[in-house]
């Protein structure tokens, strides 16, 4: 179903860049679930902030409505219902796209497809629908760990030739997300803020730490652990590759280097990632996703207009230069729902 | 649902890798395609193949049963059931494994998930399952062929340290799928006899090549066709990382150098690999797949055995030490099997 | 997926009776289809009406609000969303019923299964949500009729001891729907006016025809049009039994009488109701639908409390004595979801 | 998805009346259930009996293959594929036919579908399919008794103007399935061979009757536990009514009358038949199907040839004059595996 996220925990999501709002229907959520709304406006904050230190950002209020299914802030069982108002869609800045097709952004693809030209932010394809992913995905990852005491963390690992460096890394010292100590956090600013000085932007890589999955959670097919995250996560916008455990290093070794062996104390090497044949080892689940550099950029580009005839487009706006900061929470939430979800189909097989 | 790929051409496979037989059902075939089984025999070869020059092979007969759906060489419209008997399944190759878990397998998973010890060849979590994807995937690949002119081919672009030379890279060169011409050959080759001879596996990455796709083929969300290619992907055995386009590169560049512009001829540069926000341009899809080396070494290695116990453990039988030659009309199947879907969805909408 | 309907046409409905507001996603709306306002309107008002005349109904203004998928009143091919602020809920009236499980309602069996006790109105089970089928259905309705010439009818056939004289019948009779004659009128609200006299109830049954499907729509196995019919009439509030063509009478006759044989026109006699084998045979489709009366009665019964202890209990408020007026839109609005649905379908296989 | 029952519990089938063999694959069964083939086999006997007195049946050894998600006689968790291969295929019976379309058949609705002409026993419209239906459901009906004291009973309660006297009627008289004593299997009978004199047929219904359900299984919407139950019973073949309790007899009468009050024993009268807003009661779950006679009988019919030419049919072959006994095991196996399915999404959901 196109529309929808997973098949136990379900997340439908309606809504476009500069429509009415932005909505989504969580259908499968356990009843009795506590909602705590301080913590999805958290992540929400998250999402919105990206590098706001450096650009003006479309300064939502995002104000969560939620439409049905929770009663006294425990889920009743029933569909959850929740709305975003769009209540600062600047749509003047798109009235100078209107008549052109926007490099690297899906307008022209969506143009094949719908026959219909929607000029005003992306439509369905713009990175505001991932707001709706962040509600969902904070409810299952606050539920994943009252319930499960599952733990999920993101981070930016890499942003172009700059490398955090793993070894020293501890999670307890992310305090926002993306500056682990004062160097860190310098050091990519001065990146973002060259390639903004440049009128361009920056792809960059994420790296995702979930802890505290039990073992047997997954299928052997097609409801792999990894080819479900891969899934979800190649659902976002910008995200052009997914790697689990050594993945690209993996495929570059050998099987003596490569398996990983279950000793009396369990796995003591984790190059799998967590996942053996699609079903997770009770080690951390470990992935990478790759993303590319923002689509919109100031430089002048080539493009066609909207009779295909070629021409110039400068863009304007507000535009992130690089996805990699607001996508922390977008990846941590996408991460939580395709746990929670594969944790409700095991559930639904194991009760004997 | 769990053993079922797509939601238009629905493929449910079934079968391990050394119960009676392997199965599939495909529902959601179009009526009146022809079935050219001297085609799926030709995929299934290759996929048998393997490095058989190497090493002494599970010589399956894997001789086809149609059970359903087709008459007169012609599907019917109604599902097409297949089967394949499991002739030739030594098991008492797997004696000696019988009370250890192989390190790399999903021995261990498979046991925490389903608390059974099924030593016998991996049971569900086998490569040997994917024979099922073989057969529905190269019915997909040929009516793809036939009816849209859409292509898929896949090769063997890295092994360990030797890469192939993309530049000079011809399809039409891709005489037995890892050889182009008799250096290439060798140099494989090569690396296979070396690995081998240290009683060792070797990971590799597959190029994928899909040409003649329309644009507007995929949605949005979440039915994104690199999305679903992603997902699918990742369902198949060893795969640990998948990249659509420049992917990991272009985490690591900038925009101006990454969007690709739509001049009056079409996309002149496909950095993006033939999607953009989940929905086709109308160039060659171009995807990279990222195997782990073979789990199966005959090293011997640490491990535990099935009481907990630590041990050590030698494997032995048939095992190919690359799984990327054989790999290769599996993924061709995979995607096929992921481009026919997105085309059937495509046509349920777009009939006005 | 449990709160939503159809697999092509897919209708995702949420909130609750006296929640915030009532919601629906339409995921799988062709793109351009023209949205008319004040068909849907027309419809709910109908649904709104009831047994107005006798009865102060829960006047809410039900507004739409469409919040996405929908530009310049044309469809865009992404979901639709659209809520309905419940502004006149006034759970007063439940005050009274706080403590008590109401006889005939799902208060009871809600309680098994979510062990919440949600007093007010009924929560998701209430025939509240049945205003998000008809807005879908309105919308599939006026497609299928605007696309594909297909209508679809409803009307009030049995109330009570009381039958319409199907021979004489003529759908452009119909005024308005339960009304074709002033007799008509005048028998039934006789019954439903007794009824109240009595401070009781009275049940009903509903006729369906829908004309225009062309032959072959539908599946054998198990996308059946009338499996797929009887199951989403049966997901509305209490529908107890649904009937295809000559049904029940065709249970007590002969084949020689049943059998329906193909002429050179067509089939002269249609008491398969359209359908056979699961697949339409281009004759209209006949449906009865069969609705136990109105558990809300202002009778006192017996009952229990929540503590389980027995009780007496007297329902106030605003309750329809006859569900059978009401339910004319409704009906209307299901099976245009379900015919639209399957002539999705149908075109996702059938474009060769 | 078409050839699919169920979303948990996710029953696939496959193969035509006279193909080579007919198939199905359970995907979501629990592991570690114990498969009584014996069991299957007795309930495949009972589906095969049917008339048998009165009519040569086709005799098929219906030899159970089973190829995966078995090992030593219990469910592995993986999917459970099984297969009969057709031995007995009289297609000569079928030559007569071969240029007519069979009134009361899905011949024509199957040629305006497909536009092929499948002469043959009907292909997969042919009741021949239900027996994976049998073979499903019987795995299913034997789960629910084992595990959770839920058996399932079906017996024939009305054919043309004979009915069975219910308030007499224990379950444990039913020897045979349509003769708790001697008066009764004479009675029906004589129905059946009056009917087969007349080379004519004649329709029946079946009443079901399943106990031992706790309360709160079923959901309020669109997963009711009666849609469901209608849905799937309505795929079989012949069905053209179902009902729920009282059904048909509640559309006639007074809330005051149907409503089921509950009190500190429970419900003392069950008219909802076990069922109220689409959840279990806890009550016995009532349903009554009704099936239209046979389709082929050995009168002369009108039809049309291939070419829609006007002519006359004379049916010949092993066909029952009353689907009514051979449906008893294929609606208790319809039944179970729907209950079945709606305890899998209760567990999936209830386990804090």
């Amino acid at each position: 179903m196109s529309n929808t996220l997973g098949t136990f925990y379900k997340v439908t999501t309606f809504g476009e860049s500069h429509g009415k709002a932005l909505g989504l229907v969580i259908d499968g959520c356990p009843s009795g679930l506590k909602i705590n709304k301080n913590y999805i406006y958290k992540q929400i904050k998250k999402r919105k902030t990206g590098s706001s230190n450096f650009v003006t950002q479309r300064s939502e209020k995002d104000e969560l409505i939620f439409l049905s299914g929770v009663y006294k802030e425990r889920t009743t069982g029933t569909p959850i219902g929740i709305i975003v108002y769009n209540t600062n869609a600047i749509s003047k800045d798109y009235f100078n796209i209107k008549n052109y097709f926007r490099p690297g952004h899906a307008d022209i693809t969506y143009y094949f497809k719908y026959k219909i030209r929607d000029y005003k932010g992306g439509g369905r394809a713009s990175a505001r629908t991932t707001l709706s992913i962040v509600i969902a995905g904070s409810i299952a990852k606050k539920s994943l760990k009252d319930f499960f005491n599952i733990r999920t963390f993101c981070y930016l690992s890499n942003i172009h030739n700059y490398f955090l460096n793993f070894k020293k890394f501890q999670y307890n010292n992310i305090k926002n997300f993306y500056s682990p100590d004062i160097k860190h956090k310098k050091n990519i600013e001065n990146i973002i803020i060259n390639s903004m000085k440049r009128s361009d932007s920056v792809g960059c890589k994420l790296t995702v730490n979930i802890s505290g999955i039990v073992p047997g959670i997954g299928t052997p097919l097609f409801s792999k652990l990894d080819s479900n995250l891969a899934k979800n996560i190649m659902d976002l916008n910008a995200v052009k590759a997914v790697e689990i455990g050594k993945g690209i290093k993996a495929s570059k070794t050998f099987g003596s280097v490569n398996n990983d062996s279950y000793f009396k104390e369990g796995f003591l090497k984790n190059d799998c990632g967590g996942v053996i044949g699609g079903i997770s080892t009770g080690n951390d689940i470990k992935l990478n996703v790759f993303f590319k550099p923002t689509s919109s950029i100031f430089k002048k580009q080539n493009t066609v207009n909207k009779l295909f005839k070629e021409s110039k487009i400068t863009i304007k706006g507000r535009h992130d230069p690089c996805v990699g900061i607001r996508a922390v929470p977008i990846i941590e939430s996408i991460v939580s729902i395709t746990v929670i979800n594969s944790i409700l189909e095991y559930k639904s097989l194991n009760f004997f």
